[in-house]
């Protein structure tokens, strides 16, 4: 009974899930579209040239039942042991109350980036909780709203501190006592930079040799110190000193800021945020107020809107979104929020007193285990130590070590004769027992006491989470009441249809989002041995084969764990072969005008220059610009990065040409997979000419985004590329590592993986045709009262569309951000906002929206132009109207009404539920002043009481 | 180390879960109520007479972690073996996305019954689509939003046969072919009732002997049989005739209506609903339009609200809360909303397609399952079936048994030579292989065809499930839009205080919570072998201990699954007793006028007389009038039922005296656990000479309320009864069923044991004192603006208090109804209303409210006995005022604003929220109109499409 493709039946059950227009809907838009059937408009819209010639075929798509019976044998295999290897990575409690009212709802899950403040206060008042809580801890001023990992935020600091140091020099320090894969992912990132790393002990800093340096507090292997005598070299020689601090350990510990360093850097993955074999989690870095605006990633902050009333909203924009392309230093765009959220709220939770508790049971353990080990005669180190010691013994390495494991605990292999142990929140004393036992020591926990064991100079003084927002009664009711307010302020997936270009903010099916919750995949340390991880292997194994089904590569790398770390870790690959070949001069990359912003930062990070290519009238790469730049820097051509469809939206009818002339100057084609939903199935980038891809998994493969995070962009690439993959430390690898842990953020892959069963082959390819379909259909309805910019030449868009909006603001004085604002009054996210073309918005309703949706979309749309037209034909005021005065909120309602149209007009547009009416919680927030008056911690409660009024 | 409870910190994170106020506002209450200390508020509030010597100890109360740990090494004790047992328990899916936006969603668990209509819109239309589901699938007009289990509903379905049958007949018949515990549950009914129950094959029928008979179909042997002519006969007779019919089968064969059948019941458990070791599931009642007002249960119906829009509400209320007294003949008064709600779901997640095709799957495989057998020589009966079949294997019954749990999975054993085998939507060809593999067959699967086997004279021709909402796009991310809609109309406990007296509204913490979706939990079969339910003994086993403890009792019975089933069951327990001594004659039961409606209802189940004792002036027992009947009926008195503290929420002194005066004259004591939440770790049922009591798990023991039901009424009881608990054919014992499961809704059991472990022995006293604290706090800051009714001999209240409204009526024309709507304006379900006493509020906090939301409330009152005053002076109009139209709604706030008061101050009174107003999505709806026009299915489509406008 094998399983022919043909036999796909779309509108079976199990394939519905993700398909939104029923059958029926489809004939009726096929109509409006004037075609026979979706075979035709495919055709229409996906040149013959660049089809694929087999079509996908997975076997025998799986229902739910069978997916999470796969699921639940697979990760059987994966067998969780409890792990004390630290190294940045800890057990911890999610308490129950934030798994089930965060991480497992979809109002939380499915959000989108803050960008449009007013329909996301709820997160971006969860967001400065966390960055209030980071500043606290840090003793540190400002906060961002969170970065990838530890280790990428670390080589981050040390882009931040040559940025911001007045120091010419070109070298950076690096504590040899940093987490392994910290110092390793620095190397990796400073080497095309041309900094020099220099890696030794702190007293060997030599602070007038560098920009910076980086200490780690505490240490890798335990220990403390301080290092106010370093940082205050490093001053005098106008260098920048970054310590990367474990979070917990500043309950008890002097803080970052206290020994005067400029930028704080770490992990909060141990608040409360499960292991998951290496993430997603929410790393932190903090620093001055004065280097706020050098700081990369997200920040939230503080504003008005524009009633003058408090609200929320991302600060600093343009440093990420916007990057500003050829100047960029970082590509940072995505944050981890979703996971920043938790750890804010973990915080919430258990308050000061409630975090210092949880230090000071973890160290008092810690001081028993190693009393224990002493006494039976073991050398511990360090003398004095927070939850991290680190024990020599000899050539029993080995035998202790698997003594352990049969003790159900993993130990960390530190050297050739010692052996690492990190306690955390979830050590029993049964564990610190076993750990005894694995060392032959036969002692009850209850033989020693547990007094404190850390340096008087090293005692936190400073008060620290003073904020009321820190000190609710905890009780769960009040907790629970908090979560669920701020979920119900936000706008996300699970209400409304967020036609995000390029985003593809599709459906996140429950059966694909259970897996994450279970232990067998959260509980696993990224360290752990390999033989403990075989679920997560063959779920890596089966899901790349897919992934390389679907695009035509060789292998694929699961490392990176954002979209622009994917295309880093492409370009560094590329990099890499070339060196191979003897052409590592080659450092000249083309990229379109029109490319995603991060390409152009993401191959500066490599060492490239940026050669911008010019796109033709029709919004197309201009082929003769294109080839003409080939040739001319024929000899240095590293590559080009180009979109496809592209970032316009369209099947560029080219792009074997241009892979052609890239490769034809020995360059090699780095193909963004952004758009992969309008390919899967239809289109393969490495048949195309492409050498490597990312993959957004958060966007083609279902992965949520979690409000702005998490994401995950592993690369494909072609077979001569495979041996120049990212390594890593633990599991080696001839170039260094882009993420800190060796598969990212793999407890997000089970999601990817059931969305790929469930769909099967043909099931994928579908949900492709129905993107396609969706974004016709809408280009359809609204051409003729907006411009649809950008088409194939069959007339037909990709698996989105452009609207143009510019027109308007002469005849209107309307804009798009008025359009944006208004359609909240909708009860809807805005598109993509000027973006890939300014004044322009970038419509993509991806596969899961059903007619009915799309409908209530176009209707507001059109009611919108209406508004327009009444604003052009002088019927309505052009600074009084709906539009200028969107969004409208509840408060509008109640006060008085002096305006020239009707509250039903102002609050109630075509498209707008009633019953079911999403109010924004603040009318249009006021980016500017919020800019000027930057204040990203929480505000003081007197102000919260003001505002409840 | 052994924990003492003066060790308990009270406030340490764990213990602050479930107790809302923190120390600081404690200190703030007692000031406000002049006392010291709780200490001292407690010895004013109960009386020492009544107290408990030893204080309660559990040991050490349990971390989240601990618990969860504790309850995982407990949930595996549990073997889950694929169950193939049937007896109207199925395996089924529940889809993932009704799993985590419904099972696992606190907007839906913690809402309360929808008896406030305007705050229940969302799940009243839930429910609707489940009676709709059911109307159709049955093919009868009208349902009920559901009973407690298919057992009870056979029994309910009997009395209400009685109840419409004009036949005089006091016989009534019972198809053999029922499933075992439904015949049981109608016998052990049937006795005290005086009706008697004749069992045997339908041919056996004499329709002139009976006022009714009830038919299994298919039967509980799989055999199926068109019992068109026996209700023919049944009619002829002017008798009833009822079909206990599995609604999934009703896809395929010919449904109760077209069989003429009056009264179709059933469970609706394989929509999607987890087996859980027997509960909580949903049974259905069906019936013609004409019988509408005799059917138990609650009745979801449309109407509309005073602006005319449609508005859904509970139709024919008066037949259940407020339940007629001494002229009750049904005690039901808890429905299964939840599990209706996912039942109801499932429907509409599946259409009717979808719902056909999981039938014809499971009965092809049926078919595929029976030739195999048959192939082999083995005789399979009945030659027609669905999903059940029957199998005689001799002697080797046993063998066979066994065989088939080696494989794996559980069969039914029927008599001494047969076995049965049920299929469900879980079977996998594997499963049939495995199953033929115990009868010591070799065959795949795939050897064999599947055709249809069913009767062609009983093959369904009729549609079901017409209606649109089975027949949306079934997209997913459309069903969790729609999912997320109906949550967000109603107001439950995640957004606010629910202050209803009596039904304890708490926190029904995450951690608590949790372990209902594990598979060791939900996946197990009532009736699998005991040894395979391990976990669930120790809980029940454990949890009973504690109860025990708690209440002075010396042992359990978790079989009931409602309050009202624990009385009927306490009740059933003292009539056995007293035949056991001698006494079946006793038959009076002495019942205070202000006892729960159920009381007197659940006393004429089991054939006693009511006889009311009459209250004092202050509320309590007028214990010269309970003397004087106790000894005017001292012959026959079977016992009395009270409630503790009283209903008037006053611990009365004379306690004591009047469980001595019942024992004195030969009864026995019914306390009513109710209040058991004002008690516990205070006083104990058992000690004041209690000889049994319910406790609802639903309120003082966390399990959610689920917006209206599931429930869970354990009864307690003193040595001497011990023998006399309710028994059940699979379990034994000597007396019959009470439920349909041995142990009722184990399921649900979990969150009990998780609670008492995690609060321990004074976290649960603590529980208590603060649920009394905060009720006093609420009586003194009223007090003044309302008259507190009935207070202690200190003048304090209980866990509750009552405020009069009723001389509102007379100097402002304000009903406690407008109270309650205008509470909904700020943002406050109501208390409960005219209960125990008309035209009063009763209002009870709990303990899990902070003080800020218990000043919310108090601010929401005040404000309204401001508004109330207006009137009173005339400085608002009687019949235009806030209270009068209240609630508002945000359409109200569109249209034109012709009031004598604010929109600010219509919609935004003290104690709504702004930002996150809840908005209810109707006005106030019209319960005469519904009534009156009594349409119970979802209404038309075009309706909805108006409504939308």
């Amino acid at each position: 009974m094998s399983y022919k493709p043909t036999d796909y039946l779309p509108y079976d059950f199990a394939n519905r899930r993700h398909i939104g227009p029923s059958p029926a809907e489809m004939e009726d838009m096929l109509e409006v579209l004037g075609v026979d059937s979706l075979d035709a408009l495919i055709d229409q819209t996906v040149p013959q040239a660049i089809r694929q010639e087999q079509p996908l075929d997975f076997g025998k798509p799986k229902s739910e039942r069978e997916l999470l019976y796969l699921m639940r044998k697979t990760a059987e295999k994966n067998k969780v042991l409890t792990s004390l290897i630290g190294q940045g990575y800890h057990g911890t409690v999610t308490p129950p109350a934030i798994q089930r009212n965060i991480l497992e709802n979809p109002a939380w899950y499915t959000a989108y980036t803050p960008y449009q403040p007013e329909i996301s206060q709820g997160r971006l008042e969860a967001l400065l909780n966390y960055q209030t809580m980071v500043s606290d801890l840090t003793g540190l001023e400002i906060a961002n709203a969170s970065l990838l990992d530890e280790a990428t935020a670390c080589a981050e600091a040390m882009t931040m501190a040559q940025r911001v140091a007045k120091s010419k020099a070109t070298a950076f320090f690096v504590d040899e006592n940093c987490h392994p894969q910290n110092i390793a992912l620095i190397q990796t990132r400073a080497a095309p930079l041309g900094i020099e790393v220099i890696v030794a002990a702190p007293d060997a800093l030599e602070a007038d040799k560098v920009f910076g340096a980086i200490f780690q507090y505490p240490g890798t292997y335990g220990h403390l110190r301080d290092f106010t005598p370093e940082i205050a070299a490093l001053h005098e020689a106008k260098a920048v000193g970054v310590i990367a601090a474990d979070p917990l350990s500043l309950c008890l510990l002097k803080e970052p800021g206290a020994m005067g360093a400029d930028i704080a850097v770490g992990t909060t993955q141990r608040f409360g945020v499960p292991l998951g074999y290496g993430g997603p989690h929410a790393a932190y870095m903090a620093t001055k107020q004065a280097h706020a605006r050098a700081m990369p990633g997200r920040l939230v902050g503080v504003s008005v809107d524009s009633h003058g009333n408090r609200a929320y909203r991302l600060a600093l924009q343009t440093r990420e979104q916007h990057i500003r392309r050829e100047k960029a230093t970082s590509n940072v765009c995505t944050a981890q929020a979703l996971l920043a959220v938790m750890a804010g709220f973990y915080a919430v939770f258990h308050g000061p007193e409630g975090l210092r508790a949880i230090a000071q049971r973890i160290h008092r353990k810690t001081v028993r285990l190693a009393k224990g080990l002493q006494a039976a005669g073991f050398k511990v180190e360090p003398e004095q130590f927070f939850d991290t010691i680190t024990v020599d013994v000899g050539l029993l390495q080995r035998g202790v070590l698997q003594s352990a494991v049969r003790e159900g605990i993993n130990l960390r292999r530190v050297g050739d004769t010692k052996v690492g142990i990190t306690l955390d929140e979830c050590t029993r004393p049964a564990t610190i027992e076993k750990v005894w036992a694995a060392f032959g020591i036969d002692k009850k926990d209850t033989d020693f006491t547990h007094e404190y064991c850390l340096p008087d100079a090293l005692i936190r003084s400073s008060k620290y989470l003073d904020h009321p927002i820190f000190h609710m009664n905890r009780a769960e009711t009040e907790m629970m009441r908090y979560m669920r307010r701020l979920a119900d302020r936000d706008l996300a997936l699970d209400r409304a249809m967020i036609p995000l270009g390029s985003c593809t903010m599709k459906l996140n099916a429950a059966a694909e989002m259970e897996p994450i919750s279970w232990r067998d995949f959260a509980r696993m340390h990224p360290f752990a041995p390999a033989d403990q991880a075989q679920g997560y292997a063959e779920i890596i194994a089966d899901l790349s084969a897919k992934l390389c089904d679907i695009t035509g590569y060789a292998a694929f790398s699961m490392q990176p764990n954002s979209g622009a770390q994917g295309e880093y870790a492409g370009l560094l690959t590329i990099a890499a072969w070339h060196r191979a070949q003897g052409q590592g001069h080659r450092n000249i990359c083309l990229i379109p005008m029109s490319a995603h912003g991060t390409n152009p930062a993401s191959a500066q990070m490599v060492g490239w220059k940026v050669v911008a290519v010019k796109s033709a009238e029709n919004g197309d790469i201009d082929l003769a610009d294109f080839r003409a730049k080939a040739e001319k820097h024929s000899a240095d051509l590293a590559g080009c990065m180009i979109t496809y469809p592209s970032t316009h939206g369209v099947f560029e009818e080219t792009v074997r040409e241009i892979c052609q002339i890239t490769h034809d100057h020995g360059g090699q084609v780095y193909i963004d997979g952004a758009n992969m939903n309008a390919m899967v199935g239809l289109s393969r980038p490495g048949d195309l000419g492409g050498d490597v891809s990312h993959l957004n998994l958060h966007k083609t493969f279902c992965i949520p985004h979690g409000g702005g995070g998490p994401g995950m962009g592993p690369i494909g690439v072609k077979e001569h590329l495979v041996p120049h993959l990212p390594g890593h430390p633990q599991t080696g690898g001839a170039e260094g590592p882009v993420s800190g842990a060796p598969y990212g953020s793999p407890s997000l892959l089970p999601i990817s993986w059931a969305y790929v069963q469930m769909m099967g082959g043909a099931g994928l390819t579908q949900a492709t045709r129905v993107a396609i379909l969706n974004a016709n259909y809408i280009a359809q309805r609204l051409e003729g009262a907006y411009k649809v910019l950008y088409r194939g030449k069959q007339g037909r868009v990709a698996h989105e569309c452009i609207l143009d909006t510019r027109p308007f603001a002469d005849s209107a004085g309307v804009t798009v951000d008025d359009i944006a604002k208004r359609l909240i009054d909708c009860g809807f996210h805005a598109p993509t906002m000027s973006w890939p073309v300014a004044g322009t918005l970038m419509v993509e309703p991806t596969e899961s929206e059903t007619k009915a949706e799309l409908d209530r979309f176009c209707d507001a749309m059109l009611a919108i132009r209406d508004e327009i037209r009444a604003i052009e034909e002088g019927r309505i005021d052009r600074d009084n109207n709906p539009l200028k005065n969107a969004p409208h909120t509840m408060e509008d309602l109640v006060r008085d009404w002096d305006r020239p149209y009707s509250r039903e007009q102002g609050c109630f547009p075509p498209g707008a539920f009633r019953v079911d009416k999403y109010w924004p919680p603040v009318n249009r927030v006021d980016n500017v002043y919020g800019d000027r008056n930057l204040v990203c911690i929480c505000p003081p409660m007197e102000d919260y009481a003001e505002a409840a009024e």
